[in-house]
């Protein structure tokens, strides 16, 4: 079916006002969760709800109808029964709104003849008339710095990821865990069963605005594989494009055709298409985590070069073997290094090799400086990490008040300086609580965190992967 | 060199008296920590502390040499500086002292001719009287149930792991990270340089306890590597034995050196070798504590056919990709399994097949028990789970007072009557403290909790993989 396109999505990010159809005051209610949502962003347009049961909702001036409302409408949200949505769709239509955002299910994703019909239905009165639908089946629209929110928690803070997602859920976890790493977002779009505003078109327009550095995207399945993956190409060209694709496996399409009812397609043929555009693929919602951060915290790497300092003998040991089986290198400190070192941390028990263990040397940590100094000035090394065990830490809370906010001041001085890409490797071992309080404040010095080796070079692969595929474009 | 053995470890791991030699009150002080956890494991017999400088220290009286101590002594505990050892072993053995553990470091694990000299010469003195040495540059022993703790935080609590580990800081991480989630241990040894006591002996010692059900090892290397092979397959024909092998790479094996002086041998050798034993190789911290886990939480599984139970539709299709790629089956629910479900759970947007996209079901939690036991008496499932986002229930603690303590309950009520294997998949997303709180939860309940199918399943294939190798000797 032929749309007649606004090229232009600005306005569908940025509009004047908004309408939510069927919220009341009640949370358990869909339509009350939307428009609290769009409260607490502090939408600065309009916002109007549909009720014909209410004269105000949370302050907002309720109508029987959209055609109703007296000043402009410019996007509408809806979360009433489908059976409601053509009369609501030409209700939109009279009142020539821009666009709708659908979040009722019992659509094409549903395999019945009903729910398809249903959904030709809306999409025949909207494009008769410029209409944009996003859905249905979908969260819509999250913008926050124009205040479009699609759920009471997500953050007011933005930042420069974008992200299209084929499911509201994993848009939701997305953008709910990126925060807790202080990765923000510019433009998030759950387009659902993908009836009018799909992938294709929201790639092209990401990739131009000037608002988006790094791009995520869940797809389950396209209408149109082979443009979606042009879309994916061309777009990866200008910015990362970090892919999670749905339906892989036969028991995944499965799964995938009643969520959004999209054809997931052959598993292989993906991954294969995938592999010769520039898309960053990852295979699980922490890839994607860690990709993204790696993205927006890591300095660009100039290689695989390890140089690492840990507390503890043994764990290392262990992360040099899965830093080395990842293909990375953890070079041997030449001797002028190692002398220096071993001036600064020489008590029993401190390794002064790469990786240095620092034993009892690690609870000095007026001597952090000088030991990263000495490794950032190292030109055999590209990348610097530190691992930090918790467990060694926490018990010291017991005798020394504030110990960890002690040796987070110190680490906070030391980190300042160092030039070349840098890492922290935090495990989750005990305290939990203690473990967050030290990854915030790593990641408001704008280090970035990983809870295991093995996370932090799969994302910084994918970093590295992207940078020498622009460089030789 | 010839060791007087002891065939019968078990006064190594029951003293009836422990001296604490160079302890003070100052927890700077290694001696003071080893003396304080002994203390606070509540050992019951006499403590004792050899300290030239002070009458008491904790209430333990203190002597200027062991064998002034009037009583018996059995088990020792050193951490003053290397040149006073061989005058403390001379004690020991004038004394008649069972066993002593050794944390001092800068023997044979520094690379010197002056530290190999000097480890050489403490065996020469002990060997010639049956006196037994654990270390040098080890932790020693912790076993709960006799009062034995080489760190202040260890748990007092005892469980059925064993533990052998050449680190002392893998020791540590390990029993602390463990007991997080209610895994116990009934012995364990870090025993260092292995001048004496090592795993051969340990892992034979510990095949045949019956306080110990499930063995961990890690290892960076042996004097005798096909000895210890020997014994790690001799003992994996009895109990699990989980390994965790470290330098297997070059630069590990470097690592290893300066760490405890290993050999660490070929890693492709020694890979190999494990394979040919009934060991399970696990490549990190995080698989050998889910291993443990698994073993100790999850009910024997009979095959590899998940029922997977989520809230989230996008997640779960996520969920099944990597499920398959890990040669697990996720079968389709047959018509009378899933027209049962349909009466259950049959608003719109929830999938009724397996995975179950519980969707807005998801939060009455009064049907879990009608949809778990559905799942659990049909045959074409052997494990089933259910998948957790505490993004979707954090969000209600706000407008429902004490939501998770309800959800919590209704869950326990349903998983009480679950008879098949059953783990819970508990991403970490957001509020790691409400995660916490529900994980303590569930391991409370006996049910195992992973924070992602990857690291689910990699550890339910290690006990699948064992239970079937023993099936088949």
């Amino acid at each position: 079916m032929e749309i007649k396109s606004k090229t232009n999505l600005d306005y569908i990010f940025s509009p004047r006002s908004v309408v939510v159809v069927g919220a009341s005051e009640a949370l358990q209610n869909a339509g009350g969760r939307f428009l609290k949502s769009i409260l607490k962003m502090d939408f600065k347009g309009d916002v109007y709800v549909v009720n014909p049961n209410a004269e105000k909702v949370f302050d907002c001036k309720s109508y029987p109808k959209i055609s109703d409302i007296p000043g402009v409408v410019d996007h509408v949200i809806v979360s009433v029964p489908s059976k409601h949505l053509p009369a609501i769709i030409e209700d939109c239509v009279e009142k020539s709104v821009n666009s709708v955002a659908i979040f009722t299910s019992g659509f094409s994703e549903s395999g019945t003849k009903e729910g398809k019909e249903l959904e030709d239905k809306l999409i025949n009165i909207a494009s008769r008339n410029g209409l944009r639908i996003i859905g249905p089946n979908c969260m819509g629209i999250y913008c926050p710095q124009n205040g479009l929110s699609f759920r009471m928690d997500l953050p007011l803070q933005s930042g420069d990821i974008a992200m299209i997602s084929q499911s509201g859920g994993i848009a939701i976890t997305t953008v709910l865990s990126a925060s807790e790493k202080n990765n923000y977002f510019s433009k998030v779009v759950s387009f659902g069963n993908e009836s009018d505003l799909g992938p294709c078109e929201l790639l092209e327009y990401f990739k131009d605005d000037d608002e988006t550095s790094l791009i995520l995207a869940y797809i389950e399945g396209s209408k149109n594989s082979a443009k979606l993956l042009s879309a994916i190409k061309n777009t990866s060209s200008k910015k990362p494009v970090i892919v999670l694709k749905g339906g892989l496996t036969a028991a995944g399409a499965k799964a995938v055709s009643s969520h959004t009812g999209a054809m997931a397609g052959a598993g292989i043929a993906w991954q294969a298409a995938l592999r010769q555009s520039m898309a960053l693929q990852v295979s699980s919602m922490e890839e994607m985590l860690d990709t993204a951060h790696a993205f927006s915290f890591l300095k660009r790497p100039s290689g695989k070069r390890l140089g690492i300092v840990s507390i503890s003998g043994g764990l290392i040991v262990n992360i040099t073997d899965l830093a080395i089986k990842m293909d990375y290198e953890i070079p041997p400190f030449n001797k002028k290094l190692k002398q220096e070192l071993g001036e600064i941390i020489n008590t029993p028990g401190t390794a002064v090799q790469n990786p240095v263990d620092m034993a009892v040397n690690f609870f000095y940590p007026q001597n952090y400086s000088k030991v990263f100094n000495l490794l950032d000035r190292d030109d055999s090394l590209d990348i610097l990490a530190m691992h930090i065990c918790i467990e060694y830490i926490a018990v010291l809370n017991h005798s020394i008040s504030q110990y960890s906010e002690i040796l987070i001041n110190a680490m906070a001085e030391a980190f300042a300086e160092i030039k070349k890409p840098f890492f922290i490797i935090l495990p989750y071992t005990i305290n939990d609580e203690i473990r967050k309080g030290f990854e915030n404040r790593f990641i408001k010095l704008k280090i970035p965190v990983f809870p295991t080796i093995e996370r932090a070079l799969t994302a910084i692969n994918h970093c590295t992967t992207y940078y020498n595929k622009v460089k030789n474009i």
